[in-house]
């Protein structure tokens, strides 16, 4: 068997956690907000205070945005001399570290650090290889909730996924010997396939029963590619690959839709508490039009990778504020089934682009379907339910659906206006250059338990 | 010199075993039951023992059938606390695994059990690594006759041969220190080349003499790409190499007719003794047609793939009984020769798929012949001699041969009519859509011995 | 975040350096010369202080021309059976290496040495694997400057970064070791990708302040593909990859244009004390006509290629003179920015051959734009400024620059005509076969910081 | 530098071997006879003898062909219970292998055996991986000459080049170590690029000097790839690979004209001492034409690969004895010189199969050119002197030649018929579908040392 469950067989497991280290966290993928798409390296105290007074101001913790990260360049040049602790840097942070988590605390959020898997952070601070447990346990010290753990100057430990697994792995058992729960963000850029050595399982117990979970290996989530940068399609000469199954150059400024498509393969590794991370968001960072944001924001969504904002929210326009607070897209990524959406087909256009089809399983017995149209023309398409409904077999494919549009609002405003009701297919959906059709389906029709359990 | 012999050549060597500890099993490719393709994580005493019932019911071990095994999942949440050792679920298992086996070898069938090569099973129970002695033991204890061994959780372990050699062989080798004689399958879904590194070689004496078997690498059969699912040819973005010969992304959800292709450059390396696993058969699961299934069935017997039923097997159809029953395929299947087909050539079909002719060499100087369609349309095609008896030079290529078609019936009923003589070619052969032709072939003229023994 | 930093966030960092044993070199890439294009094996005492005297004839040093390097096959047959250092051949360094370094130095040059990490050097003499501690003091005994090493007879130690980091590293540790700044040239080829494991970082601290240097991990270059020959694009199948993200036989004769297409997508790893190292020049071997030399110079200087010069530099005509010292050029290479230009687009063109852009940013916000043609054919183009200011943003790709072109003179004679001011566009370049393009832009217009610390 | 001197340069070395384990073997590449592709496991020590006694009748060693080699299966069930010696079969040898070696050291040739750096031998018997000391001081102490070196069974030492060299490294050290010049031919099918890790390096000094060798790294030859079949251009699914500089399953099965294809980026790995194996000779085996093993013979000995061979030599047909005499074309491939020829162009036909042009370096400022049709279809084609000498520069490429056709006979019967004096081309070649030309080039016109030097 492969590395997944049925849904439906996982009531019979045990509820109580095999393993005490485990931190419990990225039920379903974290969501926050990180320092680097926007100020890169000039953090400091005050841009955390205020993003954090900021995600109140928007009232973003409704929404289940928690998590206020500082990315690289916190550090002060050097370690303690004596200790060998990590120090921030006293100019940008004068409070001290623990000062800011306190305050992050205090209004109800979570503080999030950064280091590298290295000799040095990419920006050339000092690095955590060989100081896994005392970094670690002064993050824990601190009060932070959550490590992003980069890549660079790993000094050649990397090619083989144990090299890899090594590295990381290092730190994953100091934070859990720290006894805090810290969520921890793999960023290795998809260096030596982490979502074959790094994934956390766990298991959700569905109905009636609570979740729990049964292991940790590694991380809750884990980068699959070089950086994002905030560009719908071009492709960028520093993000090389064509795809991250085997990629020895992983780089940056790669565009949003090739993201996507490194993630489709990917999919079937990710779950409750191991997720794929399609890299922080650039929506509201101005390189993409309004429907390119809401591709972007829709596709982390449905493939469930975290959603760490990464735009200055102390000043948004309100369509970067309705992109990010579409609490019916949020809800599918952070549905309790943990399912990222499978690509069932892609199609090249002539014209350039593709259009392709995604569907995913959501709780309840309903489901996510996303069309995309990276083409630069206006497409129609039919879907049909043969093919969003491969995974459940026959009776799905000819069922009947309620179908809502995620996009669309209802009567009373809510973000998911009921579109009608389709057996069979959705015939001729119009959809636009570089737009996106979010949809989730609720069966009108009884289905078989055979066809649920068929994979 | 390659990793194999000339079949003529085996008469000069010795009869006698040189390693003690060779579990002299797997002389043709395993065949049973497993309980994962149909139940999943669902697995019981009562699925076990139901389906060994049904062994008897449809006398299927007069086929060859013979293992019972369960998948994952049979496992306590945790090991004996004290000792170290496996422990069922004693819901699952209230009579407990020896008696289990005991009742499954009271049918005259043999007893199968799972277990994976990493720190958890892929479906999160305790994995082996690190535990093989305690738990081969075990097992042998139990009176297990098989084990499949899966590859999750593997801690970063694989991505060169020497990593993925290390945590298959230290099993391997914990296997044959019981004593027991416990077929040995791998699966590690292709990784690292497992049929580089893993086979076990047997020289079979023909004629007069009896098989006998030199020496023991690893395993006596192996996985060979990522699992299998009930569908004839679609693509499917969770198996997404096109070939597994450095694929590092195994997956799942890969259609029977991509693991044909899979399969064909790796039959060179399988033999008596250690086989290109194709994974569990799906017939009667429901996902393909009739001659879906016949050409599922026939292409895993033809290429040496251990024919593990995957099917309810308390409940099956007529069809499906018929299929898994054929057996004139399974005597090619079981053949001692234990040659894989070889794919003599394959050419694409305008309108989709592809035609390809497949031979291979039985006992007794016959052959199987397989011509597949995986095209949308019926195809008519000439057999040519000189593309069948390639490996067997130009006497056979000229020869005469009595040809047999293993689909249909003689006038007694059996398997295998015979369809005439033909000379050079067999000419004009109409294929429909997603079908394939087995046929045998018996040379009607003499060949020299210079033909026979050419490569 | 991927390995890069915002350049004009730099400002905040620490001035001083980290290490006390950084070398401090190669702020910008390294300028000389070396033996091995033009005399191969055929080294002595009268080849370097020829090519020393001629630095000093033809002026070289004023345009940063520094480093006379030997390479292979200045060794004696033997170290010293004593104390194991390496000795010089006798017969053609008869003065020793620590008196031509002096008679280098007295010149106000400075000297270069070779060797490789293995057990031998290329030319068969013995290498430094083993011999690294007693090598570099040797070197830095002697007077080196900079060390070129090789990657013959490596023993297999290859084909993982972290082998070909350990051989590498060892050297430079040793190195830094002696106390002595010698400029470390790796050469292992491209092999397991050096620009992943090897770089120097360095924090050029702009405008007020003075070029700091924060961290080395191994080298201050490295060699990206195999060795050039004197051609401009003839396929060999002695450099038969594609690309050298994952090359496992970089082989040599791989000429000049294929080089630039390697150095493409690792132009991102490169930048100030670590750069990619596109191989030492061929201007004025005579494989190449002028147009093809003044593209092999000018790529390698915008790529920031080290510019080692490998022709007779005693016998220069004045084209090969005029080319190599061309200040305008040579200062774009030496910008103290540090960045590779990037390729912003490359196009086919129907008669072979390719149309590419390439852009990068220099000091006090001014930039380069490279308009390459390796097509048979004279090509007209339109340079957009959306395509060569994508890093900046639409502030700069809507504003008004005054263009230089660099390859001709203003009315002093000076390198560096205006040739007008444009606005969004270069409009209608016609550029001839195998041409070349060097502009220098200088923005007429004010741009907003957002768009500067874009990426 | 890359790893090979230019060839003039070569006077300025000692001529002292640095090394006195050298074993100073191949100088150019050996020849001889192996009983693998007509026997195969079917050896004793009359199938060697009756071989050796061949060479004597057809006079062969006049040729050169000296090497009598045994290929798998002559060793005995097992080893020497109390020493763990190597011994042979008392079945097929009854005399014992030293009074084999004897015999066949008595008529002049030489001995060779076979073993493998695996557990076993492919055909199953015991392998020396682990026996590497007593198997090499067994072997001397039989008086073998040669050791053919395989693969099979390496338990996982492969996948990365440590692994294999540190397999075939320590049967090199050891059969150094007996002092005996044992010529060590790996045959690890090209895996981990051996080509990369396991050159001999030799210098030869050329002209009035003596040749001398240098270093031994590993091994005087290896494999470049799976094993030949007797085929000219058949696509066999068992010989996978589209290139051998990555390929991660060898098979067999390799068609003569795939095994070109194979070697054509390796040339410039190979020279004195240290060869690739395109594998043993099919000549006489009977599954090619004649054109089709003329074309054999003829790029085998042009590539420099060694020339054992592979038929029946007690039975000949007076073609393939002709073939496998024509001295003119062995002389080019025991040329001193060492250069393999390199591949200049090749060029696809429509109907199937390509032109390709190649060309080498002899002594004496003399030259090979190949040009080799693998089409269908008669071809005319022009070979201009520009893509034959492009290594040596223009005056070469203006020069006047005299050509002899190396399969033409002069007037006195000898191989190498002058057919007339060109410059700058040899015009409209007429050549047949399959067939190949070799021509010598001899200058007829001054050229000037610099060209010569030119690489």
């Amino acid at each position: 068997m492969a590395d997944y469950l049925r849904p439906l067989l996982y009531l019979a497991l045990s509820l109580s956690p095999v393993l005490a280290h485990d931190n419990g966290l990225a039920l379903t993928p974290q969501m926050g907000w990180d320092t680097w798409n926007y100020y890169g390296c000039d953090v400091s105290e005050q841009t955390l205070l205020m993003a954090a007074q900021a995600f109140i101001t928007y009232d973003l913790p409704k929404y289940g945005y928690e998590y206020i990260i500082t990315d690289d360049c916190w550090q002060a040049p050097q370690r303690n001399a004596t200790t060998g602790a990590p120090v921030a840097d006293p100019t940008k942070f004068p409070s001290g570290m623990k000062a800011v988590a306190d305050q992050i605390h205090s209004l109800g959020l979570k503080f999030g650090v950064y280091s590298s898997a290295g000799k040095y952070t990419c920006g050339g601070h000092f690095g955590s290889l060989g100081y896994e447990q005392i970094d670690a346990q002064t993050y824990a010290e601190w009060g932070a909730d959550y490590l992003k753990y980069d890549n660079c100057y790993n000094e050649g430990l990397a090619g083989t996924p144990r090299l890899s697994y090594d590295r990381y792995a290092n730190m994953s058992f100091a934070l859990n010997a720290t006894g805090r729960p810290i969520l921890y963000s793999m960023c290795n850029w998809g260096e030596d396939g982490p979502w074959n050595f790094a994934p956390v399982y766990l298991i959700p117990a569905r109905l009636v029963r609570a979740v729990t979970y049964l292991t940790q290996t590694i991380a809750n989530s884990w980068r699959i590619s070089g950086d994002i940068y905030d560009n719908y399609n071009r492709y960028d000469e520093r993000c090389p690959c064509t795809s991250m199954i085997d990629c020895k150059l992983a780089g940056f400024h790669c565009a949003m839709t090739r993201i996507i498509d490194f993630a489709a393969p990917v999919g079937q590794k990710a779950g409750v508490n191991h997720w794929n991370d399609l890299d922080m968001l650039e929506v509201g960072n101005g390189g993409m039009t309004y429907d390119e944001y809401v591709t972007h924001f829709s596709m982390w969504a449905v493939l469930k990778s975290p959603l760490v904002l990464g735009n200055d929210v102390t000043n948004m326009t309100n369509e970067t504020l309705e992109i990010i607070t579409n609490d019916a897209i949020i809800a599918v990524n952070q549905d309790a089934n943990g399912s990222p959406a499978e690509r069932m087909w892609k199609v090249p256009v002539a014209s350039g682009g593709d259009l392709s089809l995604w569907s995913g399983s959501l709780v309840n017995n309903t489901f996510v379907i996303s069309l995309l149209n990276t083409s630069p023309e206006t497409q129609t398409v039919t879907v049909n339910f043969t093919d969003v409904f491969i995974d459940q077999g026959p009776s799905y494919q000819t069922g009947t659906y309620a179908i809502y549009d995620l996009w669309q609002r209802d009567s009373s405003g809510a973000w998911g206006k009921n579109i009608g009701t389709y057996t069979g297919a959705i015939p001729n959906v119009e959809i636009g250059l570089h737009q996106v059709r979010i949809w989730k389906a609720v069966p009108a029709t009884t289905t078989s338990k055979r066809d649920t359990a068929e994979l």
